[in-house]
């Protein structure tokens, strides 16, 4: 179990810190499955995309966990769900057939906060050892 | 209700037909919240972007629903799986606080086949009338 997973997210408002690069760096060191992607605005091309411009840009953490099927892939966002309720922080879950892909990042800042990697650890930690 | 959610799928193989234009924008017209977008590989840029490449370019119907949390947007999802699991036909379904973007495609045709407007027709029969 890792230090990071132990640590409790802090309220994140408007105006609070994002991560320096180099505190991103030394926090993504601890969790080695996951990556810092920037978000571009939506991953399909339609006349009718609406609100999501907004959030180009923005860094994100992010890592695709695999499972045997369907079911089992929701039952992880099922999981997940439990203990992004308990933080009051919630990701981004997209689930396909036998994969999931976790998304976290601070809306408030528009980024990465040292909360992001505390979930990212906890997120980690669902799974069977 | 409409014809098309009582409509079942059929089996769809590789070799299947893909919906023609035609058939497309007729479908489509029975789907008033529904677009048919081009998936572009990705929402991130990441330098470990990996087995996502092979569905660039395939078209997808695309819907986004709005609720008031994480936990009702969740159990959208779960609704959704359950319909899914029935049909034996699985949609990409992404889960963000207040909001489900829901995806049909068939992986076996790399495209719409008219399945995946019966599933699009019954996901909307999920939502309270």
């Amino acid at each position: 179990m890792s230090q990071l997973s132990q640590a409790s997210c802090e309220v994140c408002r408007v105006g609070a810190p994002k991560v320096s690069e180099a505190e991103a760096q030394e926090l993504l060191s601890q969790l080695p499955q996951w990556s810092i992607v920037t978000y571009q605005g939506g991953n399909q091309s339609s006349s009718q995309d609406s609100d999501q411009s907004s959030d180009q840009g923005i860094q994100q953490l992010q890592r695709q966990f695999k499972f045997k099927n369907f079911v089992t892939a929701m039952a992880f966002a099922n999981q997940l769900t439990e203990i992004a309720e308990a933080a009051g922080h919630h990701p981004g879950i997209l689930v396909e057939w036998g994969k999931v892909t976790v998304t976290w990042w601070s809306h408030s800042i528009k980024g990465l906060h040292r909360n992001d990697f505390i979930m990212a650890a906890k997120t980690d930690e669902l799974l069977p050892a």
